[in-house]
C-alpha cells in the first residue's frame, strides 16, 4: 500500500490517503506534474497558499535498483511562473519511499512566520516548531536536528535564502553519513518550502518493513542487467574517476563553457578547473577528499566526490561540472579551491549555484565587484545568507539581479538561469532550454552528447534532438533514475518491463513507457499554457540571438517557428 | 502635412517621413497601440533594442481645443510586459503639434552608455550629447537645459531612476513657467526613454507657421461648444478649486482609500490631506501657492495646484489624488506637507508617485521603515534617487520590491501596481484593472463616477460598466482631450464631429469616433496577446480575493470568466 501524505501548513492537519490506483501509476516528475495540474491553479502566486510543494520518490523509489534513491521535488516555481521538477540524491527519498509515501504535499501557509520541522515516522508524522534553526545554515540546521532526530535520518532542508523567499533558493537534501549535500537546487523550490514555514522534513524510516516487490528475483535481476550495461559503457568510468566536472574540457574546446556573463565559450584558465585538475587535486591532497563517492546508496557510477583543501579538510561535497562553471568562468574565477568555497557558501544559505553564479556575473558586469573577484564573490553570496539589500536581489536570482542593477546581458530564459551550455554553439541546448516545460534546465534534454553527431552551430536537427532528450529525461525522472544511467536502455530499451513488472507487476510494452515520458510533458506544458509560461512568450535572451560567442563568432538563430515546430516532429519509436 | 520621426539612438540618424494616409487617422493612444503592433515584437526585452519610445499629441493635439496640449507617451512597459500608453500634460505636446510632429519614435539603442538631449526644432532635430546632464535631478535637468535653448521650450526628461532603467521611473514633461513638472507616469517608460540613452526632448516651435485647419470657424465653434459644456458642469467647478484631491472624501467615505499597504480603505487623517485641505492651506498659506492652475496651457478646468510650505514657498507643483493616497494613506502619512515633500522627491528623481508609493507601503509591511514614518520615506525616494541597492530595489517598483523583501501582499496587477481605488470596494475598477490593456491604472476606466449608481460591493453590472469606460477612455486619449472634459460629449456624443471635421474636414458619424476607442482596445489587446500580458495570466492579487477590507468588508469575489466576458458584453450605440 502507498500512500499520498498532505500537510497543512496553515492548520497543522496532516492527512494520510491510500493512493488511488490512478496514482499508483504515477511516481517522480510524472506525479508532479499530474499532481499541480490537478490541484494547483496556474496562475496563482508560487509564494502564496494555492501553490504546493510536492516530495515524490520515482516510480522505482526505494527499489534495490541502482540510483533510484533518487527522488524529485516540485511546485510552481516563483522564477519560471511555470511547473518545475528537480530531482535530487541523498538519503530522504529511499526512506520516503521505503515509508511507502509515494508523495509528500505541503499545502496552505501558515497564518503567521513559523519555522517548523515535518517529522515523517512510520508511526507518526508531525509538524514540530523548531525557532532555533530559524536563519540556520544547511549544515548548521543538520548538525541542530541531528541532535534531536535519529542520526540516520534523511533530511530535506532550507538554508536562510530559502526562508527569506528569495527566487534563487533551493531544497537541501542530506547525503550519506552528512559528508555530501545535494540539492533540487533549480527553480526556487527552496522559495516555495520556505513560504510554507517549513524549515526541514526529517525522514526516519526506522522499523519501515521491506518493500514487498511484484516479483523480487524479475526486479533483482532486471537491476543487475542494468548494471551491468552501466559498467559495460565507457562513459560509466570516466564518470565515476572525473565525476560531472569530466565535461568541462569538452564544453571549453566547442566553445559553450559560460564565461565572464557570457561573454565568451571559452576560458583561459579552462585547464585549472577540469575534471582531471578536480581529481588530481583530490588525489594529491589526500585527507578527507575522495573522487568516485555516490550521492545516493548503492550507486555504482558514483559521479560525486569530496573537496578538500591543502590541509586535506573537506571544503564542498561534490563539486559539479554546472558549478564550476557558473561560479568559476562565469565569474572570470579560475582557481578551484575559490569556487569550491563559493560552492559551499551557496550550498550553506541554500540557493541554486547555478542561478546565483550567473546573478554573480551580471553583478559583476553592472561593476558591484570585477570579474575574477574571488573573495567578492564569497561576501555576495554570504551578504544573501545575511538578507543584505544586495544580498536579497542576488538571491532572488539573475533577472530580477538584471532588473535592478540595470544589466541587459541577462542569461535567463523564463526567469531563470540559462544553465553551462552556452545555447549559441550548442543549439539542441537553447531548444532545450526554451521550449521545455522546465525553462533553461540542462537536466530537461542535453544535447552535449550529441555535439559529434549533429553539428552544434547548425539549425537542422536540433529540434529532433531536443524533443527526443526531452521525452528520455522524462521518462528517466518518472522512474527516478539518474540520467546517467541511459546507456543500457539505448542498447535495449525494454529493459524498462522487467524493471516494472518485478516492481508492480505491469505488463507493458516500450511503447508504454515512452507514452509516460509524453504524457509528462504534455501535462507540464498544459499548465504552463494557462500559467503564462508557454515558449512563445519567453524567447532566448536577445544578446544571445545578437551578440557572436567567441571564439566560434556564432549566435543563436534557431527562429521561433522553428523551435515550435518540436511538438509536431515524428517521435521515433524509441527515444533511447 | 505632418511627420513621422525616427531617432536610431544606435546611429544618430533621424529620418523625417510624411505621415502616410493611414497613420493621419491615428493619434495619441491609437497612434501608439497601431505602431507598437505594427513594430515592435510583442515579446522583445523592453528595455531592449526592438522596443521603442513613441510620443505622439493626440488627433486634435495642438489645436484651439482646450487640454489638446496634453499628448501620449508610449511603449511595450517593463512592468507589465504589455502596451502602454500614458498622457501628459505640460508645454511639450503643444509644440510638438505645432511642428506638424504626429509620432516622435526613439528607436534601436546606443552601443555604449550616452546622455544625449533630442533637440527638436523647425529646421533641424538633432541628438546632442550632454554628459554634463547625467544623473540629474528632473528640476536640475531643466534648468540646465534652459541656460543652453530657448527659455520656451517644452521640455520632456527623465531623472536619474530612468537613467538607471527603473522600472518604477517616468518620463516628466515641464509645464507653463516651469512652475510644474507633469508625468506620463506609469508603466516605467522613463526606463524605456533611459534604455535609448535620451535624458530630455527639447522641443522648440520657434518659428512654426500657424497649423491650418479644415475649417478653423467650424473648429473654433465647435471648441466653444465644448468649453461651454464643461464649464456648465457641476464638477468642473469643484475640479477646479479642489483639483483631483476633491476626490479622496468620497473614496474614504465609500472605503477605497488605500491605508497601510492596502489593508484598509478607510484613514483616520483622511481629514488632514483631503481635497478642502489642500485647498484650505494653499489659500492659508498664500505666497507661490495656487489652486486652480492648469497644466497645459488654454485648459477651462485648471485642476492643478502649486502647493506651498508655511512660508509661501513652493513645495510642489501639483499635488494629486493619486500621490497623496499613494504616498500618504498607503503609507500611513497624514500630513499634507510630508506628503507634498515626497511627491516632489518622486517627480525629482523621475518615478511614478503611485509605483512607488506602492513600493514603499510593501517596504513598510516588510518593517523596513514603520508606517507613518514621513522621514524614513523621504530617506527612501531619495535612496532611489541615488542608486543604493534598496533604492533601486523600490525604484523597480512594487514586485520587485515584494519579491525581494519576502512580502506577500503585493498589490499589483499584470507586474503594476495599483492605482488609488481599492478594487474590493469599488469591483468595477477592478475589472478596468485586470481586463484594460493598460493593467492597473485608473486613467483607463475609473468606475469612481459610478459608485452612486452601481453598488461599489455587488458584481453585477460591473464588466457593462468598465467596458463602456474603458471605450471612453480610449476615444479620448486618441483625441488628446482630457479625460475631464468628458461632460458635454456625455449630453452630446455628436460634439467630436465638429471638431474632427473642422481640424481634418472628415466626414464622421459619431459611431466612427466609438469605432477608433474599440480599435485602440482591440489593438492594445492584440499587443498584450501576443506578449503574454493577457488577463488570463494576472487576476487580482490572491491577497484582494481572501482579505476582507475595511471598513466595508469585502473581498474581491468578481470571476476571471465574469470578467472575460467583458470581450463579450454588448456595447452600448453611445458609450459617453
Amino acid at each position: 500500500m502507498e500512500w499520498i501524505v498532505r500537510v497543512n501548513t496553515k492548520t497543522g492537519k496532516i492527512l494520510k490517503e491510500k493512493a488511488s490506483q490512478e496514482e499508483m501509476r504515477w511516481g517522480g516528475r510524472l506525479l508532479i506534474s499530474k499532481f499541480l495540474l490537478r490541484e494547483v491553479p496556474p496562475t496563482c502566486d508560487p509564494l502564496g497558499r494555492y501553490n504546493k510543494l510536492i516530495v515524490a520518490p520515482g516510480l522505482l523509489g526505494g527499489s534495490s535498483v541502482t540510483t533510484t534513491g533518487k527522488f524529485s521535488v516540485g511546485g510552481k516555481s516563483p522564477l519560471t511562473r511555470g511547473v518545475k521538477e528537480s530531482d535530487v540524491g541523498g538519503e530522504a527519498g529511499r526512506k520516503i519511499a521505503a515509508l511507502g509515501i509515494k508523495a509528500l504535499v505541503l499545502e496552505e501557509l501558515p497564518d503567521a512566520p513559523t519555522t517548523t520541522v515535518l517529522k515523517v515516522a512510520l508511526d507518526r508524522i508531525e509538524l514540530i516548531e523548531m525557532p532555533e534553526l530559524k536563519g540556520r545554515l544547511v549544515s548548521e540546521t543538520i548538525r541542530i536536528l541531528r541532535e534531536r532526530f535519529d542520526k540516520q535520518a534523511g533530511i530535506v532542508c532550507i538554508g536562510p535564502a530559502g526562508e527569506m523567499k528569495m527566487g534563487g533558493s533551493g531544497v537541501a537534501v542530506s547525503g550519506p553519513q552528512d559528508i555530501q549535500v545535494r540539492y533540487a537546487a533549480r527553480g526556487g523550490l527552496g522559495a516555495v518550502m520556505g513560504s510554507k514555514g517549513v524549515k526541514a522534513i526529517v525522514v526516519d524510516d526506522t522499523g519501515a518493513p521491506p518493500k514487498p516487490a511484484f516479483d523480487e528475483a524479475l526486479l533483482r535481476e532486471a537491476g543487475k542487467a542494468l548494471v551491468q550495461g552501466i559498467m559495460a559503457d565507457p562513459k560509466t568510468e570516466n564518470r565515476h574517476k572525473y565525476g560531472t566536472p569530466a565535461v568541462l574540457t569538452l564544453c571549453n574546446e566547442i566553445g559553450i563553457l559560460p564565461t565572464r556573463n557570457f561573454s565568451a565559450g571559452q576560458f583561459e584558465k579552462a585547464g585549472e578547473i577540469c575534471g582531471d585538475k578536480v581529481a588530481e587535486m583530490i588525489a594529491e591532497r589526500g585527507g578527507e577528499g575522495r573522487s568516485g563517492t555516490p550521492c545516493v546508496r548503492g550507486c555504482v557510477i558514483s559521479c560525486s566526490n569530496v573537496f578538500s583543501d591543502a590541509a586535506g579538510k573537506k571544503i564542498v561535497a561534490s563539486i559539479q561540472y554546472e558549478n564550476i562553471a557558473l561560479l568559476g568562468s562565469n565569474c572570470g574565477i579560475g582557481n578551484l579551491d575559490d569556487i569550491a568555497e563559493l560552492d559551499d557558501l551557496c550550498n550553506q544559505v541554500g540557493v541554486d549555484a547555478i542561478e546565483t553564479g550567473a546573478a554573480i556575473g551580471v553583478a559583476m558586469e553592472a561593476g558591484v565587484i570585477a570579474f575574477g573577484d574571488a573573495e567578492g564573490a564569497k561576501d555576495l553570496v554570504r551578504q544573501i545568507g545575511r538578507g543584505t539589500w544586495l544580498g536579497r536581489i542576488l538571491g532572488n536570482g539573475v533577472v530580477v539581479t538584471g532588473k535592478v542593477l540595470g544589466v541587459r546581458r541577462v542569461p535567463a530564459i523564463k526567469g531563470q538561469a540559462i544553465a553551462a551550455y552556452d545555447p549559441r554553439a550548442l543549439k539542441g541546448n537553447g531548444v532545450t532550454y526554451v521550449t521545455s516545460p522546465m525553462g533553461a534546465d540542462h537536466t530537461a534534454g542535453n544535447a552535449l552528447e550529441t555535439a559529434k553527431t549533429v553539428n552544434p552551430l547548425g539549425i537542422e536537427n536540433q529540434v529532433e534532438v531536443s524533443r527526443k532528450l526531452q521525452i528520455r529525461a522524462a521518462i528517466l525522472d518518472t522512474m527516478g533514475l539518474c540520467l546517467f544511467t541511459r546507456p543500457p536502455f539505448t542498447k535495449n530499451p525494454d529493459l524498462f518491463l522487467p524493471l516494472l513488472k518485478g516492481r508492480y507487476g505491469w505488463d507493458l510494452a516500450y511503447a508504454d513507457v515512452q507514452k509516460m515520458g509524453l504524457d509528462v510533458l504534455e501535462t507540464e506544458r498544459e499548465f504552463n499554457r494557462r500559467s503564462g509560461a508557454g515558449e512563445e512568450f519567453n524567447d532566448m535572451p536577445e544578446f544571445m540571438r545578437e551578440e557572436p560567442l567567441p571564439p566560434m563568432n556564432s549566435v543563436y538563430d534557431v527562429p521561433m517557428e522553428e523551435m515550435q515546430r518540436i511538438w509536431e516532429v515524428k517521435i521515433p519509436e524509441n527515444v533511447f
